[in-house]
């Protein structure tokens, strides 16, 4: 065995059953030797994004959460969603996007060698581990004075935030709206606009929200929730000229009422009658799912106007390896300041199974993000 | 007077007041002398598009139509639509996107003359009058043996579906889904794809209509009120692999069950788990409203998806000038074949005033097209 190889070590596995159960385990699984380009990292941080919970716990009602040996838990699926599960039924999938520790062994490459003791961040999947083997030339080394906690998130909010301001030049607009504004990616998204120059209009769903924002320098944040939301919005957008949003909703009416909202600012500069509405394209991407609900289109907006889904994975491809690099070296520069997150608890791997504190990390409350840490205690 | 300006003529307007009352009324208008490189054209015949109600009718409730002295037609719109025609209140518009007829008098430039005494069509509004004055290189000339009645069509109709099937190679896609697709339009755009050997999904409404298109070949027909719809839908969708559509309809789930079933069709064939769906981008262009109530979208077909407005004037600024003169050619070579269209009446100026004949061409039945002649009796 290589030197460093700890041989095994526990991983967390998502498992739906065909009879409707949720069941998350730790599994011990044989970590092989690193080929010549690969490293063994001791995950030491791995956030508990929104878009981790989803493959974690599926459709599963989590208030029938219950724990069994194992240590396991189990939970029921309602039957009217398991149509949704069937691409994933019986297989045990690991989870985790991302996540950062130290290397523990490396491949005979010098690349790899070069990142042995080291403390790197990677992506990729089953993150929620106590070792995961990545390709050397994917993982990022973290800057000087940089902890594992501080690089566990380098990759999924930062190139998302970076990935829409990025979008939002190549597709020709000049500024962006946001939505679930207040979130730990939002906040992101502000630093990076405000450094950049970038308007961007946030929209949050509380008084609350709009006091964390104004707090970090926003300038327009439109709060959804109260009774001249409409005016406000389109009020912002005249100012901003905004015509592309991201959307962390997707269900109901927002997002149609966004493109209204930019199709009624650009209709007060407009000076001509044109029945199909103004030529000027409008778009919102759809990038999570935090209202479930059929997305409502009123269609108020003529016909220069489009949405759609967005994830990163795609976009990174569509610019390509070079253009990503680019994007992942600004996050390694600036992982102390604009990328810096910050997390409500850090956990365990056995914790992560402990119904109360699922209820806890799946609440998904704006603010609240939990890390988990494989090797806590000793793993 | 330069020879044969025939000094004025009549035009149709359509006027909506902000009190509430569209008005069509007939207009004598001054036919200046044409430019050097402009000719005037008498319109022969000229189509009742979907698109030229919209702005010939507005909002307006045409129950309430009546006759009053000019002749001129009345009706009321109900005081809940008159936001949406906020931009054009007070000023009298014309009307008819397209038509054809003989030129009857030229400007002096070589390209001008030519065309004298030559059967054209012509695009740009303003073509339900009796002369209508363009630039001689924006028109087509029609082929030998064309009369202006087959001419009358040439632009909207044939390049909106020479357009779906360019804008399909032009995003990647191999196969096309189109909705109400027994119209005139869809009839044309089966004849297009047959022959360029496209494989289309047509979506239609009735048994009727299912006749219809495979009465002149259609391979691939499904009736969106049958209960086997979304399985008949899936079904043809993985035969062809179309994953782009095209939908007049614009409201309710169609839009939305297009995606969903271009899904299912695609995770046929997926060999692994994604919790994202399929990684293939999806798309719904809408072009039309027959259905007005909002578009409902249930999201449940992944994240590689989009929806949007399309429209034809947009589609040709894109692909500029060469490209659309080439489309331009197919449609001229194409005429009494590919692109014959077929009129249930032809009305003159003032009978287009007739409450009795709007309610038959604003009934916008499958198959029911009408042509107004504005120099039917002589004008």
């Amino acid at each position: 065995m290589a030197t460093g190889n700890p041989g095994s070590g526990l991983q967390l596995r998502s498992l739906i059953r065909a009879s409707g159960e949720l069941e998350l385990s730790l599994v011990r699984v044989e970590i092989p030797d690193p080929a010549p380009d690969e490293i063994i990292v001791r995950v030491e941080a791995s956030p508990i994004n929104p878009s981790d919970l989803g493959l974690l716990l599926g459709a599963a009602d989590m208030s029938t959460a219950r724990v069994s040996e194992g240590p396991k838990l189990t939970a029921t699926v309602p039957p009217g969603l398991m149509r949704a599960m069937a691409g994933r039924l019986d297989q045990p999938m690991p989870v985790g996007n991302e996540g950062a520790g130290t290397v523990i062994a490396a491949g005979s490459d010098p690349a790899a060698q070069a990142l042995l003791g080291k403390l790197v961040a990677g992506i990729g999947g089953a993150m929620y581990a106590q070792y995961r083997t990545l390709k050397a030339a994917d993982v990022l080394p973290l800057p000087p004075g940089a902890s594992a906690a501080d690089g566990a998130s380098c990759f999924v909010n930062p190139l998302t935030a970076l990935g829409m301001v990025e979008t939002m030049r190549r597709e020709g607009h000049g500024a962006l709206v946001h939505t679930a504004a207040a979130s730990n990616l939002g906040q992101m998204l502000n630093k990076i606009c405000l450094k950049d120059g970038v308007p961007l209009v946030n929209i949050v769903r509380s008084g609350a929200q709009v006091q964390i924002l104004t707090d970090i320098g926003a300038t327009h944040v439109v709060d959804s929730t109260s009774e001249t939301f409409l005016g406000d919005l389109t009020k912002a957008l005249v100012e901003t000229g905004a015509t592309l949003a991201f959307d962390a909703i997707g269900g109901g009416k927002l997002a149609g009422q966004i493109l209204a909202a930019m199709e009624a600012a650009l209709n007060q500069r407009a000076t001509a009658y044109s029945r199909y509405g103004s030529s000027v394209h409008k778009q919102v991407y759809i990038y999570g799912g935090l209202d479930t609900s059929p997305t409502i289109l009123a269609r108020s907006y003529g016909m220069a106007w489009g949405l759609g889904g967005w994830l990163l994975t795609p976009f990174l491809m569509k610019i390509g390896p070079a253009e990503g690099q680019k994007l992942r070296e600004r996050v390694a520069a600036e992982l102390k300041t604009t990328f810096a997150s910050h997390y409500t608890a850090e956990i365990g791997l056995a914790e992560a199974l402990d119904p109360a504190i699922v209820a806890a990390y799946n609440r998904r409350a704006t603010g609240e993000k939990y890390l988990i840490n494989p090797n806590k205690g000793g793993g």
